[in-house]
């Protein structure tokens, strides 16, 4: 049991990431209007958000432009373009992926750009690779972070081999990701056990980036936060891949910070994200990524039942109980 | 952190009740087909569900049996045409409101009725009539339950004075009842350690009927397991009043007995369920339900929300937190 206080009081170091533009673009290729992320943007500022993250900084050699909304390569002119200056206390994030970003290239000094914080994603077999772009993103004077995905299906040891190998690097903060939205609380507070070790052995925050498989995004990232880890992951409406990620509102409904507003939230949800939903985007939860999460496999086959528009759930059951 | 080992293992005492005649009636004011009512009797049996909740035991005086579906009263014989003799292993549960059920001449003897559990529901300022419920239905020999409800916005103490008085009746257990949806997992821990001091001062078991208003109900029901806590409320696909309960798919997924079954609960939703939704029933999570969730209110005013079709999110937020 957590203690009660840590609700009634607040933890000052919590930190809250609106991924909404990264992983939401995911469900719609990133095509977002400008509209659209002036005011989300604006919206940040006023609930109070600490960081937005504004896509993904994709190699454009691997991915053809003209097939994708911008903010899968977020130039640093896209991003002015929105932000000016950013003369405010909202920072500015990418995510940049092992393996699929010209990071050398294509992410600039800090200096001349408006991003603030590099977020790299890696599985644990690429970690050296990691390793080069962590340290290509902070001598370049940037803030970092460190997304291990899909480690509901990797080994402990592997996990703790990792974490301490990141641990040496100038990466910030450490995150838990749990891709599969597999993950129930329980485990979710023995696997930042875990993180906490490493982190507090090198000086490190911890973030959790949940997925609502199991209608619990919410529930675990609340669950962590009292496991001593303080940047949070959400996004409006819970938009994100399958069945999408920790809603933004429901996080800042039940963060105490009084820096933190749940109005702003309401009303951007009342007018963007549900125009989203009535143009025929699709996430949250449903039975097939409940399915594809208590197997703990990837979504990508549910997503694809989603983009059939199929609703034999049960037939589906039994194709994926058969790959498992 | 709860142990691992109560998760990989499983706990014997764990009990599923199926409420989604009962709960999800408030949103259809009970009018389900004879169908639809056998086709869930026939899912229950085969997901291993041990409960199965046919609605209320309404008085008909309070109540114009013309304006409701007859799970609104649940009479024996309406029972009796679903189920029979009932030769199973799922047992027969209906509700009964402190003020709203002529318990004494509505409820037979159990040796005349399919019945094999009364639920009792009770507000805490309406515990000697409980007790009258509870005494009535026990020397006909039912099992009794007891669900206090509301107390996110009761006084410990009163609680506490309350299952004192409970503890001495031949209740068989008590309900955490979070009906307005707005307990976090650290509260329901805590509520449960209170329950679990009275359940052992008495020999009563515990039970928990959580409502999804915050994306919360499943991971408050897997946080009470482990507290302690061994009958589970559950609706096929959450449906119930406002944003609904804990989805049964989801706690047949979780729990590791394998006397469980998702996949007859899959099939049931993807037939039955959706089939509701298609038709225009309207229940589940939603911003309206978050925002009376987070201020502790009564859902009534979100449910209004809901059945005007209304769609202005944050002029409600800005009605009720003025109520508040």
């Amino acid at each position: 049991m957590k203690e009660l206080a840590k609700l009634m009081g607040y933890r000052e170091a919590v930190r809250i990431i609106d991924a909404t533009l990264r992983d939401g673009g995911l469900v719609n290729d990133f095509y977002f209007t400008d509209e659209f992320v002036k005011a989300l943007y604006q919206t940040n500022i006023k609930a109070g958000v600490d960081y937005m993250e504004f896509g993904y900084k994709a190699s454009k050699e691997m991915f053809d432009e003209s097939k994708f909304g911008k903010w899968k390569f977020c130039k640093d002119e896209d991003i002015r373009e929105i932000v000016g200056e950013n003369n405010t206390d909202l920072k500015i994030a990418v995510m940049a992926d092992v393996g699929r970003c010209d990071y050398k290239n294509d992410i600039t000094d800090r200096s001349d750009s408006p991003i603030d914080l590099i977020r790299v994603a890696t599985y644990l077999n690429t970690i050296p690779a990691a390793v080069d772009m962590i340290e290509d993103a902070a001598n370049k004077g940037y803030e970092v972070s460190c997304n291990i995905m899909a480690i509901s299906n990797s080994q402990e040891s592997d996990l703790k081999l990792a974490l301490d190998v990141l641990g040496q690097t100038p990466v910030d903060v450490f995150y838990i990701v749990d891709s599969f939205g597999s993950l129930y609380p329980e485990q979710i507070a023995r696997i930042a056990d875990i993180y906490l070790e490493f982190a507090e052995k090198y000086g490190k925050k911890l973030g959790i980036h949940a997925h609502n498989n199991q209608q619990l995004a919410f529930a675990n990232t609340i669950e962590a936060v009292g496991d001593g880890v303080d940047w949070l992951d959400g996004t409006y409406a819970g938009m994100g891949r399958g069945a999408g990620n920790c809603a933004m509102e429901l996080l800042l409904g039940f963060l105490r910070n009084p820096k933190f507003n749940v109005y702003p939230a309401i009303q951007f949800v009342e007018k963007y994200m549900n125009q989203l939903k009535a143009e025929g985007i699709v996430w949250g939860y449903d039975l097939q990524y409940l399915m594809t999460g208590i197997l703990n496999q990837h979504p990508r086959t549910a997503i694809q039942f989603t983009k059939e528009k199929r609703t034999d759930y049960s037939e589906f059951y039994k194709e994926i109980v058969v790959q498992d």
